[in-house]
């Protein structure tokens, strides 16, 4: 078996990776954008939760943008160029994360300067994208109440390189019998002190929390400048 | 950049896992026992369906067992022993695909002419799986009405190698607004004339059609032998 060749392929390429993220988040800092990478499950509600977060934020006079992964179809840039903001689609066309020099291409002809906070959606899976970074600033990990409270515990990858974690669909969470202290606990276990929010984009609830924490977090972007 | 040559070690491994899996389904189809390869996003309610299948087989007096994957823990091979059938968790530890090598091993130990059908329940994903023959006989997809009626466009590979798709959780339909029609449209153009069913664990809906459609792919299988 090729084992140990693949794995040794896989390291050079993450590295490279690896390099040219460290890369463009210098340039991030240095243009005082703040980027969010936001990972999920295929279906957690990050595209509803990136659009009426672009929404608000361009409302408050707030100048945003987005970068959107997928396998196939632009559905997703579309759903959220319904914002009125600049939105990206990149397709991936079978390969299930994004990649750093695949966000650099797309930010050609974007005067980074001109954006204060940069969305990233990846692509929807709990697995693959946690081992790119992509530059950003912030590691988002939705999780939502119809896919069960032990998904913390199943992929501890994603959760152990989130910053914030968020906690979808949460008016859902009767029709599901969604335990909340048991999801909660086990955010806790994989991933000690890591921020959870709690949001249901259907009815706002929870949203106002979120905006507060992008923009306090883009405030102590600029202050370690 | 390397995309080439690992893209050759790819190859490579993967058409040893296809020989691996032909020889497997070889075998199954001589012992008699129809597998079934579950794959779907986590959260989808692949566990939860297949306990309820497994202790529906099991009062019919028929002779299943499962073989379970996750990244991490043995939860769902513990829920699925609760229906009194042998199972056996396989951890990934980071992969996020089974493959053909991986069941194997498992096997070890059982008589397979004993079993009438062995269920294999997949890393919840809808990418990686899709590549990886596991010598089964009868891929499922499912997708839960909570995911989107977008899911089949997004992620076509899945639903272009599967052989029969069932949308879960279809009791929580109207809660999240799910467009049936478009549902079924989006899977009949990745994948015309696939079978789909539509079950809700929870309250049973749609429970004895899917038995019944395993326990007829299961004569199909007998006769072609």
């Amino acid at each position: 078996m090729s084992q140990p060749r693949i794995l040794e392929v896989r390291t050079k390429i993450l590295k490279v990776n690896d390099e040219t993220a460290r890369a463009m988040r210098h340039r991030f800092v240095e243009a005082g954008v703040l980027v969010v990478n936001v990972v999920s499950s295929p279906g957690s509600g990050k595209t509803a939760l990136l659009e009426e977060t672009l929404t608000r934020l361009k409302a408050r006079g707030m100048s945003v943008a987005a970068i959107v992964g997928d396998l196939e179809t632009d559905n997703d840039a579309r759903r959220l160029a319904r914002s009125g903001v600049p939105v990206r689609q990149i397709e991936t066309h079978g390969l299930c994360h994004l990649e750093a020099a695949m966000v650099e291409e797309r930010l050609a002809g974007w005067d980074l300067a001109a954006i204060e906070i940069l969305f990233i959606e990846n692509v929807g899976n709990l697995v693959c994208p946690t081992s790119w970074d992509l530059g950003e600033h912030l590691r988002v990990a939705l999780l939502s109440v119809t896919e069960g409270e032990d998904k913390p515990l199943k992929y501890p990858g994603l959760f152990n390189t989130s910053d914030l974690a968020v906690i979808t669909k949460v008016d859902l969470a009767a029709a599901v019998e969604f335990d909340r202290t048991l999801a909660l606990a086990n955010i806790e276990q994989v991933r000690p002190g890591m921020p959870v929010l709690e949001v249901a984009t259907k009815n706002g609830a929870g949203v106002d929390a979120w905006i507060e924490a992008l923009l306090a977090r883009r405030v102590t972007l600029l202050k370690s400048r």
